[in-house]
């Protein structure tokens, strides 16, 4: 299947994507950045640390779920509109191979996006200096939520809006 | 349906699932603790921290997801015999409210058991001083992998096994 | 954890989620029917026939499948307001054990009602003459939709109002 | 990413496929057929029929998920060495869009392959004379069993063998 192309609707999708995925000291804390956005599409990237890893020195399935988890949402923002905040619903995420490497890469694209719902797909990807392997996929499921009052502090989406 | 009880093979499956959690650093960057433990089922105890949440304030979705699956996977080995090693094959996670609190416990149990398979339920909640919320669920399936050697550092289980 | 009481919004609850019910062909052929209905909860019932197996004569996972989504879908339904269409966003299902018996039940119940969105879970067992076993769990998430139109052949819920 | 090619370990992968999907009553009663066979990679077509509709005429997700699954389950099985039975682990779909049309493609392959567990990838499509649109996606994983008795009536896999 080709994949489609996506029109963002905000016309500040970049900056709105990019200061969604700032204001997460989730991300901070995990060293993960955005290597690359395009509309519906992201690449984030994370150094390996031993802080996060599991009994055998691989990185805890969690700490890949929560790159996947923020790879789709950061995809799925970039395809809504503004004055939108965002939740994820649910996801399933399948590991392959033991997440050993250097470095983690999360690639996750929008595969519909919706009024309400958008459903994407991300992989995760262990890379070592010559190569890259798959070690997870992910499909999620996000909600866009309007947000009822100006950006700030007040801005928190409502349980009971789901 | 009542719930099964389940027999461990391991007599030291105590000691065994004990030994296995606290060999994760990411259990202890996370400050995740055991507090109750029998066989088939576990649940873990985390402390709000600021440095995992999300845009909003709460904990991120992959953090509340590496808390479920670790239940998960500790509550399956509880009932693995001696001389095996586990790892996660999958997991789906439904978020239901925002991971707001104190404090996070995950409560894992295995819904099946078998020899080379184990499927577990999880649910997450959020504690505040008087009251418990649940945030989220997971379901996941978790493999018992033979050790062919003494546990070690060699103790890895191939990617090619599964 | 004690399980949550639910109050209906729609009055005519039963007779809406009987009607959703029995307007689906899909059942008939499956031979599925309601056997308990309560405001969240559902139990369906199928009994076994050939034409619906796999190779080794238990029924196909994917009919399974249909009698769990089918039951979170009806115990999603009795707790929406009128005038409201349903579908499914999406599920995962768990396959235990072979779905080997002359009848199965499909119980489902709701864990997280929403405004927009209702997460259920169900269970699938196979029954013998004088014992049940457990075959196959599903979690699922239901998506309610304002129907605009007075029931009728136009009450179709548009794609793109996910 | 690319995607790999995969090297089949039965010389007769391909006779072994098609026999194992042409043993399955429920194919037959869906009419879902073989419509490309390649190692790791399978379409199966089915028609529109009225019977397996849900409330709005579209074809229930159940039977969508259906083959889905099979079609999983026949791309894991052409990697999978001879004298082995298959079955279905658990897999997760997401519905994108009413079932809608004339007639159904599921086309999946395989993710990674395992000694043990084969993670596949199948995606649904509704076809309308001119186009395809894409309905629903599946991630499944599927496991491989020893036979331990010629093929024949005592192939079972034996429940306890997961």
């Amino acid at each position: 299947m080709s994949w489609p192309r996506f029109e963002p609707k905000n016309p500040a999708w970049r900056a709105a994507a990019t200061s969604t995925f700032d204001l997460q000291p989730a991300m901070r804390t995990l060293g993960i950045s955005i290597v690359r956005l395009e509309p519906g599409e992201v690449d984030l990237a994370m150094p390996y640390s031993q802080a996060f890893t599991q009994q055998h020195g691989f990185v805890h399935a969690g700490i890949i779920t929560a790159g996947l988890d923020n790879a789709c949402g950061i995809a799925a923002f970039t395809l809504m509109p503004a004055d939108t905040g965002i939740l994820t619903v649910e996801f399933k995420t399948n590991l392959l191979a033991p997440a050993r490497g250097e470095r983690f890469l999360f690639r996750a694209r929008v595969l519909k996006p919706g009024r309400t719902l958008t459903v994407c797909e991300a992989q995760a990807f262990a890379a070592q200096t010559e190569a890259e392997s798959l070690v997870a996929t992910m499909t999620g499921t996000l909600m866009a939520l309007p947000l009822r009052h100006p950006p700030g502090a007040a801005d928190v989406p409502a349980a009971a809006a789901r």
